[in-house]
């Protein structure tokens, strides 16, 4: 049995975080789809439930336990697997990457996450426009602070010239901009770091369109 | 001057966090308080951009840099000021009292946070009580799956006997849940650790009923 699985959706930008890490680390593992629309969800059936009971993907199983939380799973492949080092050495400099990272994790991405639109749509009748619309909108104000945020820390990756674990959250939050027709000329730093990423063999690997559940038609 | 400075409004359970662990680790600070609705909100003046470009408080300053996100101040402060240990030395311990962190962090608090209830009054004509009822809806579902995942880790905090980052979240976030009127009673074992906590003097002091900038008329 393989030491890692990873619970993940093709197109979920919280599983795309940690299949980068895990690429990056060359760390081979399972990989375990769930579709998160099909049949109301595969991650609200019971089973699944019992391995993270929010109900979300992704979902990494280690020797057999179950962790949740892309944060709370990047940063433990970084101790059990450190290298490439996806946090600094240095309290500061981590600090720094985390408050990168912390700026899609909480300010951007469960604000426009498919839970949030599906409620909007439930409960105020927002339209298929509309609910594009608030994604957008949430995505655009992070990324204005983020762009900003960037101007001290960048080199060719967020934090300096090497990867860290703040390109692992930019890179996926531009694949939700991009399906939510954010203009990204607005946001060159942003814009440049994720080419440079893309151009890295890990985030390919990683990206929705070459997963084990990406459809057939993807991209079409 | 002092070492140590928090940008802070009262009643925000980001700041909330902060200060808790501030007063855990015993350290003396500077209280800068932050007013999130006067004036338009003064976490998005051109002077408090600088410091956090998200506009959002906390903003910890030490030794003249500063550090956004409460997630990224908890960490940083747990690495220069070790004692008493929020996150435990074991990768995979401290991976759990992440994960715990996490379904605050992102799962719940974003999404009920005031700029979203301020959108959802702008664009969908939201009343009071409704944005009352979008807030509750919110934290009794990760209510539900942190109750759920207390099963397994909680002593008399969240993770064990000792107070970890996990308490950090879920003391704030109960706060949150009374100002939205959730019953606790659903949510025993968040209700007993949060009791527990309360009883300690590091979360007495960091309440919003004992801040700088708490109202005189606070609780009438």
């Amino acid at each position: 049995m393989a030491e890692f699985q990873l619970y993940s959706y093709y197109r979920s930008s919280c599983s795309y975080r940690v299949r980068i890490a895990l690429q990056l680390k060359r760390l081979p593992f399972v990989y375990q789809a769930v579709h998160l629309v099909r049949e109301g969800g595969e991650q609200r059936q019971p089973d699944y439930l019992k391995l993270n009971p929010m109900g979300q993907v992704p979902c990494l199983i280690h020797d057999g336990k179950a962790l949740a939380q892309s944060m709370a799973i990047i940063e433990y492949l970084d101790r059990v697997a450190p290298t490439p080092r996806l946090f600094p050495e240095d309290p500061w400099q981590a600090a720094q990457v985390r408050e990168l990272c912390e700026h899609v994790n909480t300010g951007i991405q469960p604000i426009q996450n498919l839970k949030v639109l599906q409620r909007i749509e439930r409960d105020y009748g927002a339209s298929g426009a509309n609910k594009v619309a608030w994604a957008k909108a949430w995505i655009e104000m992070g990324f204005e602070a983020l762009e900003h945020a960037l101007t001290t820390t960048a080199g060719l990756c967020s934090f300096g010239d090497e990867v860290t674990a703040a390109d692992l959250f930019l890179v996926p939050q531009v694949y939700n901009a991009d399906r939510f027709k954010v203009d990204m000329t607005a946001f060159p730093t942003i814009a440049r770091i994720n080419e440079h990423c893309l151009a890295l063999e890990a985030f390919q690997k990683a990206e929705p369109a070459n997963q084990p559940d990406t459809p057939a038609n993807y991209g079409a």
